[in-house]
This record gives structure tokens, sequence and C-alpha cells, in this order.
């Protein structure tokens, strides 16, 4: 009977209708059935994505998408830029790495944006740099690096700018052609209010190149494999079929919504909470650029963070997260991207606030609360 | 209000009560609920390979876990032997040569089985070979290659042998630590009921002694990594938590009817099947080990496999499968494994029965049901 909440930075809720739509017996994947679902997937990908570039679809988690980011585009001993501001940006060091690549490693603080001229400097004092690997959106730490400055910055050099959008697309506008983002990658699970499964990659034109000249090996993750297969409508490998349809319906109420008034919304449920933090005497652990996607929250002085998801989750069967690594302990993080509606951000207010009491934290209880519903009612 | 039937080898039908079990709100995939879902699904994992070695789980296709095999196995550089007797055979020389390996490419007819002293002498004659890979069951073909023989030939050798059984696990049995089988991958999207989207390998000692002096490069398909993670019920990125649900599901189904009477029925099936061919007067394509998990069978003269492919999909949105790559046309497919029963199978036939009729094959309508009708009959 315990009621559930996910309000971690994902995997987010599933829209019901969509889960049932995901319920219905399946179609074969080798079907025009399945090429017509194929062919409005890839549409509704390159709307959100806001690309005319092609956008493949991968079965796997977002890491893997992100691991088809360095086997497609460099070559054993290539350089490239490793933005590394948070467990993500890390993961990318640990990828090239692995294979035979030489990270470039930009150390960034925790809770902080890389700068974009820091990049430029990188780019500048070494020209065989191939490539520059960042977050968008950061979920480990809650912070928005600057893409669009980022995209300028690499713009005129000969490396191309791989963003990792899995949490950020969907929750605040990424436009990847007018931005000039050669390669994006997203996954299914976060503000594309599915489950795990899917992930997602956006190839433009200096990728595309730098595909040709790439010599790490890959089969599963292949670019220019699936490129072939997907413009035809088909995957190079069996499709998952149940995520397909599921992303189909998550695209058409996207659609009904419009992707501005869902940002906006997120932005909202982002404010309020945040509001909530400032309530609560509490900082953000994001000191740059906090994001609309999810706010991390920097635990009080003698409250453990873990604590505060334990106690959610143990008393109230609600799911937020804790900090990583580094992090581990000292924040909580909760989402505001895709099926989370207003109360749901209050219940996870609510529900924090009681954490916070009762692991010894002084304040107003209630007062989170109040500055949040004040955000929503003038809103 | 077309009613669909799934009868082509993978994707196979899902039971509805999995589909609402998958439907069920997610369950958050770092929680201690989700944990003890992957212990169960762990050690159901085991009961169907039948093995003591830990048995990892991929979000990917059967695929990925294909390619996983080689980057974790082996060096580039390495040989290894690829048993080509099909499209999927064929495969294993395609990742082998991604990886910079060399294939040592065993080319058997397509529809016949390798022989063990093939393989035997090739090991003999190069004791640099590094692995043996080969398909269990060959779903291009129809053929079961003799794995408890290939196990023998390759146990007192240096090679791993490592058997693609993604269409052959759950449909009959193949016991991996019986037979001493280092290395066995499957999928979910075949017997074992579910869309596709989880891929499994189970990793025997040799084959970890082997992995630990692999340097191809790996990281979302690492099995080292996925080893430290999932014997701790957790996987290294965000698992696809409804698969896994529907998964535990299917093992409850398995379970209640016990394995062995599932390959009764399979074989049942198949014999039934195989009964319908030889009434119409054709012939099966695997001349070697027909196997019970599906059937390959030779389109009359003067038809066109696919035509009898479409003509089921078109008129009755009964989905069978044609050939692939040089059985292209030759052939059509029609699987028993998995959730389907004796009158989907004879569903199968009648619709087969009025296709090979307006395809123009002259041959007494009814006969093929009444042979499956016997078969059934009798067990």
């Amino acid at each position: 009977m315990k009621k559930v909440s996910l309000l971690a930075p994902g995997p987010t809720p599933v829209p019901p209708r969509t889960l049932l739509a995901m319920a219905q017996p399946l179609i074969h994947h080798r079907s025009s059935d399945f090429a017509d679902l194929f062919g409005r997937v890839r549409q509704g990908l390159k709307n959100i994505f806001k690309t005319k570039n092609e956008v493949l679809v991968f079965c796997s988690s977002g890491t893997g998408a992100m691991e088809s980011a360095v086997a497609n585009l460099l070559s054993p001993g290539d350089k490239a830029i490793a933005v590394r501001g948070g467990k993500f940006g890390e993961r990318w060091s640990e990828i090239l790495e692995a294979y035979g690549c030489q990270p470039v490693n930009l150390e960034v603080e925790w809770g902080r944006a890389v700068k974009p001229e820091a990049v430029a400097k990188l780019l500048a004092a070494d020209p065989a740099i191939k490539a520059v690997y960042v977050q968008a959106l950061e979920t480990s730490t809650g912070v928005e690096h600057p893409i669009k400055e980022l995209a300028q910055a690499t713009k005129k050099t000969g490396a191309v700018l791989v963003v990792d959008a899995v949490s950020a697309l969907g929750a605040y506008d990424i436009p990847c052609d007018q931005w000039g983002l050669d390669v994006v990658i997203s996954g299914s699970q976060k503000a594309l209010m599915l489950p795990p499964g899917l992930a997602f990659v956006s190839i433009g034109p200096k990728a595309l190149a730098a595909m040709k000249q790439s010599k790490c090996p890959k089969y599963y993750f292949s670019w220019a494999k699936e490129l072939k297969n997907q413009t035809e409508n088909k995957g190079a490998f069996t499709s998952p079929v149940p995520l397909f349809v599921g992303l189909l319906d998550v695209f058409q109420l996207i659609e009904e919504m419009g992707l501005d008034k869902i940002y906006a919304e997120t932005a909202l449920k982002s404010r309020a909470f945040k509001a909530a933090v400032a309530a609560w005497g509490l900082k953000l652990y994001s000191q740059d650029n906090p994001s609309v996607g999810l706010t991390a929250v920097e635990a009080p002085a003698g409250v453990n963070g873990q604590d505060v998801v334990g106690w959610l989750k143990n008393k109230y069967a609600i799911f937020i997260a804790g900090g990583q690594a580094q992090a581990k302990g000292k924040i909580f993080r909760v989402a505001h991207m895709g099926y989370i509606s207003e109360f749901d951000t209050l219940q996870a207010i609510s529900a924090i606030e009681m954490a916070l009491a009762g692991l010894g934290y002084k304040f107003e209880m209630g007062a989170g609360v109040a500055a949040a519903q004040k955000v929503f009612g003038e809103a």
C-alpha cells in the first residue's frame, strides 16, 4: 500500500497512460508498422533536439551513448578535453582512457560551471585536441555548464563539441542547431518521462567528418551502421519495441502541452523548490548556474545528506537522491524535470521538512512549503 | 481490430500478465527494493542457465552481449575461431574484425551444423587461438550446433568457448555447468518471453582468467565493472527497471510450469510443425540438427519465401520470418519457443497453407493441419 513517489533525477515517473501504451502486445520490429513508428520517433527526437541532424537511438543507458561519442569520433592516442565538474564529467575521462585516448582533464570544482575561456585556452594551446566532452547539466552537482558559449569556443577550432544532455534535454531549451552543437546525447528516463533503456545521439556535420577518421573499435554502438539503418526507419539490431511505443506517446503529450510551456513549468517548480531551500536557511550546492532540472541542496551542519534521503525513502517511500562520490553525505538532490507536478514538488518539500526536523535541524516548520506555495501562487 | 500474432523467432509474444506487471509505476534503480529484485533475477538466471557462474545482465540487444564476449576476452591481434554457419555466425567475424582481432573463419554451409572435429583440428593446429565463437541455435538456419561436443573439443585447449544462446536458452536444455560452457549469451526477447532490451552473459572460471588478460577497450560492456556491481545486486549504470520486473514475473511462470515441461512442449510444437512441413511435401532448410526452437522451411519451387511471409503479414497480421542474406527468398521461419501455444502453431500452419495455395503451390489443403493435430493428439 505504500504510495511510491519518484523525485530523484532519474528515472522520473512515467505517465500512467504511457505505461499502459507500452503494455500493449508487441508489434514486430521488422514490420512496416514498426518502421512507421520509428520514422515518427525520429521526427519527434529532431523536434526536441531542435535539429535537422540525424538523432540515433540506441538500446542502452545514457552511458552507452556517451561511450559511442568516444568510440565513433576518436582514434587511440587522440587528445580530448574532459570537463570534470562532477561524477558524469569524470566519466568522460574514464571512457577516454578505456579507449586508449588521452584525456586533457579540465578540473572544475564540484558545484561550479566550467569557464568557456578555460576551454578556449586549452584548445588554442594544443590544436591536436580532437574533441571537448562536457555535460549540459551535471546531474551530480545540479550545475548547468554554459553550452552555448562552449559552442562558440569550439566552433572555429578543429574540435568536436560533445554535450551530454541526458538530464537536460526536455528540462530546458538546448537548441542544437541554433547553438551549433556537434553531438548531443540524451536518454529516455529523465525529462522524457520513460523507463530507462533508450539513449539518443544527434550527430552534426563536423562530427560526421570526425567519425570517418575514427579508428576506435565499435560494433553495437557504431554510428555508421546505425545511420545506414535508422535513416531507413529501422535499427541495425533488435529494437526495444515498447520503449518506442512509449516514446511516441510521450512526444504526443509534449506536443499537446508545447515545449515552451514545459520549460516554463520546470523552471517554476525549480524556483518554488529553491525558495523553500532559502526559507530553510540552506544553501544550494550549485554555486554557479543552478539548474532548473533539479536542485542540489547542501545538508545543514550536523545532518548527513544520506540520512535525509533515507528518511524520505524509509518513512514515506519518496525517492530523492543523495550526493555521489565526493558529495556523498553533503547534499541531497530533488528533480523538477518530466512528469512531476507542483504538488509532487510541495510533497517533496514537506517531506524534507519533516526529515530535517526529525534529524535535529532547527528551522521554522512549514516555512519551505509556504515559500514554494507563494511562488506557485504568484505564477 | 487486426489480431496480431507474433510467430517469428523473436521478439516472441509477452504474456499479458507480464506486460501488466511491467506497466506498474517504476521503482528506483538505486533502492533496496530494486536490489532485492536484482538478486532474485540473478538467481533466476542461474537456474535457467543451470550454472553457479555469475550471469551478468546488460541493457542492450543480444548483439551487445556478443560484442562484450569479444571485448572482454581478447586483445587486438588475438586469433579466435568464428563458426560461420549463418547470419549470426558471420556476425562473430564482423565483431572480431571491428576489434582488430584475427577471425579464424570456419565456414559451415548454411543449413549444416559445425563438426566438432573441424574445431578440434583448427585448435590443434594453432595453439595461439584464444577463443571459439559459436551459436547454440543459429536462428538464420534453424540448425543447432553440437555445443556439448564443442565443449569437449575446447576443454583441454587454451581456448574459451563462447556460446550465443540468444534463441536457444529456454527453448531447450543447455546445462552450462554440466557441459562446461565457459561463456553463454542470451537475450530477453526469445524463449524468455519478454520485450527486447536485456542481454545476459554467464562467465565461467576460464573466461574470467582470459578477461584479466584482455586489452580490448570496453566501458559500458565491461564485465569487470559489472561483476563488481552486480554481485552487489545493482547495475553499474541505470538499469531498465520494468524489464527486471518482467523477468521476475517470467521466472515465476517458468517455475510454475517447470523447465522440463517447457522443453517438452517446445519440442512437441516443433514436432507438430515439422510434421505439417512433411505433409506439404516441403523440406526443412536445416539439413543437420533441426532445432526445436524454430523451424526453417524451404519454400517450394516457384514460390518466394518472402511472399509467404508477406501473405501472412498483410492478410492475417501474422508475423513469421523470412530468410536472411543468402537464404532470403528461399525460406520462411516459424518459432516454437516462448509464449506460443499449440493452437498458435496450428494457426501458423493453417495460415501458411492458405498462403501456399494462394501463391500457386499444389498440395492437399488441410494436410499440414491434420498432421500437426495428430502429433498433438498423440502426445
